[in-house]
């Protein structure tokens, strides 16, 4: 079986042409662009490396994508105290946390001070909550981009089998609720799990959610298996590489969806969106 | 095989038996007993029963069960107002929403009026947040009554496959977190889940949480399985009849809950210490 790509370029472009739309008429209409803050507590090469590209997103969008930077000592409480404080500010229509975190600062500690109306990334309790009762709200981004990517290469998920491979409350969690509304049945899985390839076999879809290159081979998928990689590890050469071994995979899996240009791509896309929708109801 | 059963009413009296000790020392130290506030909207005769069953259970551990009947056409606002009031009322501890709500009022609508301190059965959107993001909080007591039931008979969660029937948000999905907290494989099957005996017959655990009698046979269980039945379906002798063929299983799987009598009085047992862990965090 030839294994085709799921790429997420033309995914991306399309909602990201809807969403420069509606930011162009909502600053019309209020006289001021849609504004994301960013706001970072680390030092690490990657967390900037990762600002830098949803700065760039932005612009070409026509949001405004500020930064602010507590450093990689700040507090809990002084992070959550400007969480606070932008959740409350007018002039703020998105908040968006960096990682990692300061050590010994957890994401639950500070993401509850983000308001639900404002956490486009869907990262705190509230947020979830929401997620998990079925209720308006911003679900994260990433988990999101899954089940997005799949709609629109026509994979069908109503009544399909999803192996979800990571529990992460960022990523597995909130992905597991996202399909379940879809209608698939789905399995979690993760690193307590006793017989991964046995577990993953049994999918029409696998997602791979970890943050282990390589994790996933041709012996977790079965023939004809749609393969979804949300992985985004440092590669051998320095450039990211995903959870999947694409090259075990290939020829097995109907579908494989490529690390960069997969998911990534659409997740910053629907993160972009979240901002505009954010901003046109705080008006 | 010989199906053992897995009752629950030796786990419920021991619960039960530590409740009441803290019930006794709170009403000691702070001159009140723990008080629950039952909320009705609706004159359905199970609810009714349901209610005087804790009434009865809460009055044998010292905890005081009051009942506030707001009538079958109550509005959502003013279930609202009213659980508004009650979170914020300090002679209140714990408060507890009784289904069915009226016509068009849905429990979304009107449990986010329940302050998470006091919402002991974990049905608000905040509750079900807290749980999903491993926070602090009021887990729905019938997922939580799965999981400590199946840990005191010894039935093995860590790395074992659970397939749970139903993804409802007071019991499926909640116990789906509760189980991946466990660090069990969690597959969540639905209406919509294509082949449910294959599914199901991959479990190490089968959990029935649909509310249709009859519904788990033999033909969805593998040999040697643990069947744990959470429906209170109506019999036809008017009795209460669970959501698996007992017969059907019977022989095939290695443990099989009672219903009544297994994941009824555990549910029950965990609601009141809910109340009194809820009163000893108000003093």
């Amino acid at each position: 079986m030839e294994t085709s790509s799921l790429p997420g370029k033309e995914l991306a472009a399309a909602l990201n042409s809807a969403t420069r739309e509606r930011a162009a008429a909502l600053t019309e209409s209020r006289g001021r662009a849609p504004q994301l803050m960013l706001v970072v507590a680390n030092d690490d090469p990657a967390s900037g490396w990762y600002v830098k590209s949803l700065q760039r997103a932005a612009e070409r969008l026509g949001i405004i994508c500020d930064t602010l930077d507590l450093g990689a000592t700040a507090t809990a409480e002084a992070i959550r105290e400007r969480l606070h404080a932008l959740s409350a500010d007018p002039a703020v229509d998105a908040v968006m946390l960096q990682t990692p975190l300061p050590a010994g600062v957890g994401l639950n500690d500070v993401s509850i001070a983000i308001a639900p109306a404002k956490d486009v990334d869907g990262v705190s309790p509230a947020s979830l909550g929401l997620l998990a009762a079925g209720l308006p709200g911003f679900p994260p981004a990433t988990s999101e981009a899954v089940v997005e990517l799949a709609k629109h290469h026509g994979v069908p998920l109503s009544g399909r089998h999803v192996a979800v491979v990571g529990r992460s409350n960022v990523v597995g969690k909130p992905l597991a609720q996202l399909l379940l509304a879809e209608d698939a049945t789905v399995t979690v899985c993760h690193s307590r799990t006793t017989d991964l390839p046995a577990a993953t076999s049994a999918a029409d879809v696998v997602v791979a959610a970890v943050g282990r290159a390589g994790l996933i081979t041709g012996d977790h998928v079965r023939e004809g298996a749609v393969v979804i990689d949300v992985g985004t590890n440092e590669g051998p050469d320095g450039g990211i590489v995903g959870d999947v071994d694409a090259a075990s995979v290939d020829g097995k899996a109907a579908a494989l969806s490529p690390v960069p240009g997969g998911v990534g791509p659409v997740t910053t896309a629907l993160l972009m969106r979240h901002v505009v929708t954010a901003a046109e109801a705080l008006g």
